[in-house]
């Protein structure tokens, strides 16, 4: 029993001294988890137009998301009840979730202030929730990136009133990638107010080659990454705002096993890649954060490798099934990670991402 | 230098006994390299529409090549002239070049019988570098996948008349992924020659999205390969041609990083992925082969242990910029991987791949 306790506390003339945090076990926090309220206006009616996503409730655990009168998804009362996440966080030992929309939400399409409108009803639910659970719950808004004075609005309010630990934003905005100019003040302000960037495909490129076997979500969210992460390193956007804390959803998408590919294009044709940035994509592994869900113990621990102990943050896509559940399963079984890191990840790193200290919540 | 024989041979009571392998050095066959006739015909003039390729050469060592009028790439002699190519091949530790068609020749988006038209003139023009240089190079031709009967016939044409290894095919076909029952007999007829298929990405994904930093070629081209990937096994084209021998390119694309949520997604949503192929997309790590053009020593490492020592292949994209230049340096730079491995990846595999035998080369 001691000999467990070295790794937390420290020995000392064959005394063994327990640091306070020996005491306790670590947090896990997962930073990528999706939320929607339970009920919400009927947007075509609000806005005049059609598009939106809809809950058509069956019963009390079980709402069909619809487009329009399309089928989208099944989803289970874990995606708005508090109560009932509460519950499953506690059975899989989840001590804080970071609640982020849905990104079929973003609604990126609509017009500018149907688009704030929208974000702020569920900005504003996301915020009832964490008021509920502020020990358990942190935010992370939506803002309507297609105006970027509204959007730089919405994400103050998030950080200044709601107390948000930042946003989420889509993989590029409608034609624009994240290397886009209208897009430049939103880092800016994001920088400036220190608000934490999670970084989700939506709208997949390739979806309409891709009827079958989900390959949108298979291949074309894991692309889509790969590509937003392209834009903001060929952009310059970590060079012009090296304090912006970003983090990339699903391990980096498909970026992480194509570095070779990227690096090697960034050499051999600077007049293609290099056009706005003169720095190697490489030198950008450790300036960004991804998160956990690789859903292999392999894959993960070369994702370490490659991006740094210090740059893998817990993250499950709870509560949907393409998610890791338990949250952190892949962490628990790469036998190789040290205790140490396993902190770093499920702890230490999404708070650092996040910008909150974990005394927050105890 | 007895030590340094002793990996080659073997001892026996202080004697060493050398094998005949050990007083060669094994083969450097590379599996992935483009080739194009000198010159061909007027396409447009000849099939009376644009929209195809052309070769407009500045001097004895350049050409541009040209897309009707629209630029595409300059290109050296290097992509025509075998000479030119025997000598790099020399200057690299090349024993042997596999030959194909620049895939934005497919042209599966022409009328039929001009794809078979100038597959046919491709195709001649690979078998006469061939024909030249018999213990260098060898052919992988090129069908009109849009039409099963014609392509059949070229396929027949291609191993039996020229006696080539078997065809290059794009990641899709127009409209069509590989799983598509349009492309069914044309893969049992490979099957049944014997003829080795090698998956290349064309015409990406996302291309229209993607206008700057070349990420049609560092994300698209990746995600067409997992495409692929997810296509032949979910649509259950490797349970239905169990000899037929598959390589996909660029190490597999985006495929072996997000394996995990392939075979994730599999796992939780049956109904969308299993609809034709109820086998776990992990069964088939080792009844396909990838080329090894990961251009990183880890990434590298990581893609053997996922498909197995006998199923990376030399492959160098030669002699193209995104290329490795000299083939196989990822594998040479791994330090980790044994010289029985490395041979398995410069000489067993991609022989096996391409079905011939390393005595054709003596």
């Amino acid at each position: 029993m001691q000999q467990m306790l070295s790794g937390d506390g420290s020995t000392s003339g064959g005394q063994i001294i327990l640091t306070g945090r020996a005491e306790k076990p670590g947090l896990r926090v997962d930073l990528h988890t999706h939320v929607l309220p339970r009920v919400w206006p009927d947007l075509q009616q609000r806005y005049g137009y059609g598009g939106f996503i809809r809950l058509d409730h069956v019963d009390s655990c079980t709402a069909r998301m619809m487009e329009d009168d399309h089928f989208f998804r099944l989803v289970e009362h874990n995606l708005w009840d508090a109560d009932r996440r509460i519950e499953e966080c506690d059975q899989a030992g989840v001590s804080v979730q970071a609640l982020s929309t849905v990104p079929v939400m973003f609604s990126y399409w609509a017009k500018p202030e149907d688009a704030l409108d929208l974000s702020r009803l569920l900005n504003d639910d996301i915020s009832s929730k964490v008021v509920a659970y502020p020990k358990r719950f942190l935010g992370l808004g939506t803002i309507p990136m297609q105006d970027a004075k509204l959007a730089i609005g919405e994400l103050e309010r998030c950080v200044k009133e709601l107390g948000m630990a930042g946003v989420e934003v889509g993989t590029h905005v409608n034609d624009w990638n994240l290397d886009a100019v209208e897009l430049e003040d939103i880092f800016a302000a994001a920088e400036d107010l220190g608000a934490a960037m999670f970084i989700h495909p939506w709208d997949m490129m390739g979806s309409d080659r891709m009827p079958k076997y989900w390959l949108p979500w298979l291949v074309g969210m894991p692309a889509e990454t790969s590509m937003a992460m392209c834009s903001m390193i060929f952009g310059g956007v970590f060079e012009r705002h090296p304090n912006l804390r970003v983090c990339f959803a699903h391990g980096g998408g498909s970026f992480p096993g194509t570095i070779g590919r990227i690096e090697h294009g960034f050499k051999v044709r600077p007049d293609l890649c290099a056009v706005d940035n003169a720095v190697n994509p490489r030198d950008y592994l450790g300036r960004f954060y991804v998160d956990s869900l690789v859903l292999d113990p392999n894959v993960l621990t070369s994702l370490i490798e490659l991006m740094g102990e210090d740059c893998v943050a817990l993250g499950s896509d709870y509560p949907f099934p393409l998610g890791e559940i338990p949250a952190g399963k892949a962490i628990d079984d790469a036998g190789d990670l040290s205790p140490s890191v396993k902190k770093k990840i499920f702890e230490t790193n999404p708070l650092a991402f996040l910008g909150v200290n974990p005394s927050q919540f105890e």
